[in-house]
């Protein structure tokens, strides 16, 4: 199947390979050295500063999105929570969750967060913003240096959930002043899904250390306790952990971040420029290069996506909730070139010539 | 490197080759008839009553215990915990945390549990019992009919965590009237680390449904809404489940839970029978078929891990804490063979030679 979803997407070779060999026992210095040397680099992708500290749970995006709710953040904060989609959403329901605090910048979907939206919420005693700085579920990427000038300013702790912009969209730890950045292993690492990972700065740190922890799974207190020798204070998917070391390695010998990035810039942009005749409308403003958002004018969008994996061994990205027969979703991440690209835009041609589109 | 730890273990070639593979997009009909397949051989293979549920859990062992702890019980139960080592007091920690009230039972380590410890607690209105069926850090094996009878006639709920004793010991939910089983991906089922499972009886059930959750990433309520349609709330180990998928049809095509118990039953005896005359004392009574705690009474027991997996390709389980030294274990799970016995026998003569034993 040529997967174009936003994950799990398809993996390269190295990666592959990984995946099938036998997982070792992992309480050994060898994997402690696995470990540390995925820390540093997931560090260096992010810009992160020196003192920073990188932990990956064994969990998706949502136990490291909790993770960062519940071990930095506490009755006393007042927060504000970019809810422009259902993963911003995810944030405020995690507030309610644990009481903490908040209230929620709404733009309408499809839409990024202006410096006018902030300005209501200047002085207003806000402690700390949480912000999915891609909106996964409509493609929005919003600006992170927006966000962090305005957290900065009023001294706001920054959260970054970069799940899938992450080396898909330019983003530097210290240029914004983030201090927190969480991802996961089935995005841009384009491996199997199953470990998620938070990067969290002095700031970030220094409350983990403060606050009482309320979780022993989600204890960030503990993770990061263990991660100073490479270890987790629980098994962890080390099979995965061991994928994500391929992986980081390669991107760094085929010139790191940047050139991830541009790699996954030219993947949509070759999209894009392609799909132009077809009957699609781009929904949303700002995007990401991780995925393009489409609305198709002329048919059912769940359809196209059964018609798509029932008939031509292709998977686009479906939508749920409201957008499920409104909206598709083509992801530019993963072991993608611009043939695959092709080889999609022949098969909605052939959906179109059937009247299927 | 030959396995013997208990998790992660060594996996058959079937296994491996799914590891390999890409991972496919979950949210299709044709993943969740995997998960739905994973939940009633799940259910078989501890002959869980028609009417209960499984969810496979993105996370490890703790995790689940924890979310057991958490949406089964409240600040109104009053718990008894068997905590007869490092993995029985992580419920004690687990109750502490979310504030349940317990008392706890502390069998000498290495010993099991015998109606006459249990005797105390009776009419004291306890409403639940915890219990880590296999203590894997001293492999003491609790009786679980004892103390399914007693949680009957209390009128108790009854969770097993039964990690590393699914599919080594004999395990039947309805006739020792367990209310929760839990597993995770790593020891019988000899996938790679990173799912959990728990399956939940009927009144298991009740208390979720009736419970207030306190987590998204660990919340029941949504796990099981989700299951019904062989779905989970977030993206989980896909990989790892489609590898469950494949041991869990290879066991039942072998004959079922009898036979694979059969099979490390003998593995080791085998191994038990070779060591007579070799410097070991057994530490633990009531010993699961899992795993064979030893006592080196000559050599540290971390020392002989390490010679082993330094100059002999072999792992070994060291033990943690104050038991570093004194205790290793050797677990018979995964794919092994008695020959694979035969080959750690002759390395810990060859020490023995070396004088290192």
């Amino acid at each position: 199947m040529l997967n174009f979803t936003v994950g799990p997407v398809m993996a390269d070779d190295e990666v592959l390979a990984v995946g099938g060999e036998q997982v070792p026992y992992f309480r050994t210095q060898e994997f402690s050295n696995v470990m540390l040397e995925n820390e540093a680099l997931m560090k260096e992708f992010v810009n992160a500063p020196y003192e920073a500290k990188a932990v990956f749970l064994t969990g998706s995006g949502t136990a490291s999105m909790e993770a960062v709710v519940m071990n930095l953040f506490t009755e006393k904060d007042k927060l504000l929570v970019i809810d422009g989609g259902s993963f911003g959403h995810r944030f405020t329901q995690l507030c309610d969750i644990h009481k903490i605090p908040y209230e929620a910048i709404k733009p309408e979907r499809g839409c990024a967060v202006s410096a006018e939206m902030l300005a209501p919420y200047r002085g207003k005693g806000f402690t700390g913003l949480l912000v999915n700085i891609h909106e996964t579920s409509t493609g929005v990427h919003y600006d992170p240096q927006l966000l962090g000038d305005f957290c900065c300013e009023e001294n706001m702790l920054f959260v970054i959930d970069a799940i899938s912009s992450f080396l898909a969209d330019p983003l530097d730890m210290q240029e914004v002043g983030a201090d927190v950045i969480i991802t996961g292993s089935q995005k841009v690492l384009a491996c199997a899904p199953g470990i998620s990972i938070i990067v969290l700065g002095e700031k970030a740190l220094k409350r983990v250390q403060t606050n009482e922890s309320k979780t022993m799974y989600l204890d960030l207190k503990d993770a990061l306790k263990n991660a100073e020798r490479g270890q987790t204070p629980f098994t962890p998917a080390v099979g995965i952990l061991r994928q994500i070391n391929a992986r980081l390695r390669r991107i760094k010998l085929n010139g790191g971040a940047s050139t991830e990035i541009a790699k996954i810039k030219a993947q949509a942009e070759d999209f894009r420029s392609k799909i132009k005749d077809l009957p699609f409308e781009i929904v949303s403003e700002s995007m990401s290069n991780a995925l393009t958002p489409l609305h198709p004018t002329t048919a059912s969008a769940y359809d196209i996506f059964l018609e798509l994996k029932d008939h031509y061994g292709i998977w686009i990205c479906p939508n749920g909730g409201d957008m499920k027969e409104t909206i598709f979703r083509v992801g530019h991440f993963g072991a993608q070139t611009t043939a695959h690209n092709d080889t999609l835009i022949l098969a909605l041609r052939d959906l179109q010539k059937k009247g299927l589109l």
